[in-house]
């Protein structure tokens, strides 16, 4: 069992741009300064990104990580 | 791995304003008067901020932290 | 961190007017007899607040804490 | 703060009736014959309510406590 | 406080008919054969019950103790 | 208090087919290779029965036991 | 009780492609990385698979456990 892969991922994406999918379809894309074991996560110059594609600029936020459906790293 | 991350935002924000964005949709804004490790929120002057961009006065609240989206810390 | 911020607003509101809202939107106002850590409460000379203002006469209720959204003190 | 608030209002109402809101919006009243301290519930002589005020007879039941969002201890 | 109220309904109708309402409306009836703290139940020849009282046959089935909203034991 | 009633059944319907009924309505019918104290199953040669009784084929499955509702044990 | 089979059939799966079908309907491929007690996932070159069996390329991806229902692992 390898269970500090999601850990390693996260640490790995620090100071990145990473996008979150939360439940009910919201999405927001930011810079993740920091998270924990909950999935808690700090984005900084965060946005929303609608349906349609546009952005709603959030600035410095924490996610609650039970919101949290997927986290994508930036490409490596 | 970085736990404090949130603490450390929310800790920053003391005394300043936050907007809060609720499970459901509500949207909250006060000034953040204190917290603890499960976002349980304690909000003073807040306001809930309608679709219209109206607002309707709450005072002090409590916010239950399961309830917890997003947080926003002020800009910096 | 400030853990027991919650509950020294909760101390102080006991004997007075509080208002609850619910998951699902029920509003209810009552006189805060107790309350515990999972923010069940204890109320008295409670009223369910319907959406026309019309109230609903509930006298004492317990309110679970899971169902509790935001609770607001009385004005000090 | 005062735990056993809830717990002293579910004692006093033993061998009376009750009133109870669940989560979907059931309503039941029973005779209350237990609880414990996840708000599991056995009543007796209990009775759905339904929305035109007629009732379903239930006779016992347990009801389990995470349903629970209101209960109503009889008047004193 | 009575925490073994519901383990005592549920021990006493072990090998008796049960009648289980479900958190989205599913209703089945069915013998009582095991039970555990979580309300997680096994029953035996049990049936659904649809909302025109016509049934469809179970058999011995495990319920996941979470999706019970209410057990009716046996009329005494 | 009879706590291992649910694992005797599972344990006596490994190797054998089961029906699985998901939250959201799902039904699953597979060969029972393994299961948990969560009810975490997995299942082989499984398939997913349609409303219209057609089925879908699932081959090898892990389900996540806070999904399931109810589990048919074959036959005795 | 066998406690251990849904992390062996995860185990070996690493390396491979599996379909994750997730609470809501999305429906997720991609190969397996990671995994820890939670069926918290990591998954590389991952595609979101729509209704219209058309697909979205999302890349490296962390799914946070709570939101999985089934597993499938590839055909051995």
């Amino acid at each position: 069992m390898s269970v500090d892969m999601a850990i390693k991922v996260l640490e790995e994406s620090l100071g990145k741009m990473v996008l979150i999918k939360l439940k009910g379809g919201k999405v927001i894309r930011g810079n993740l300064h920091g998270f924990d074991q909950h999935m808690n996560l700090t984005l900084e110059q965060s946005e929303e990104i609608m349906e349609d594609n546009k952005t709603n600029s959030l600035g410095t936020i924490i996610v609650r990580g039970d919101n949290v459906v997927i986290i994508s790293p930036p490409p490596r």
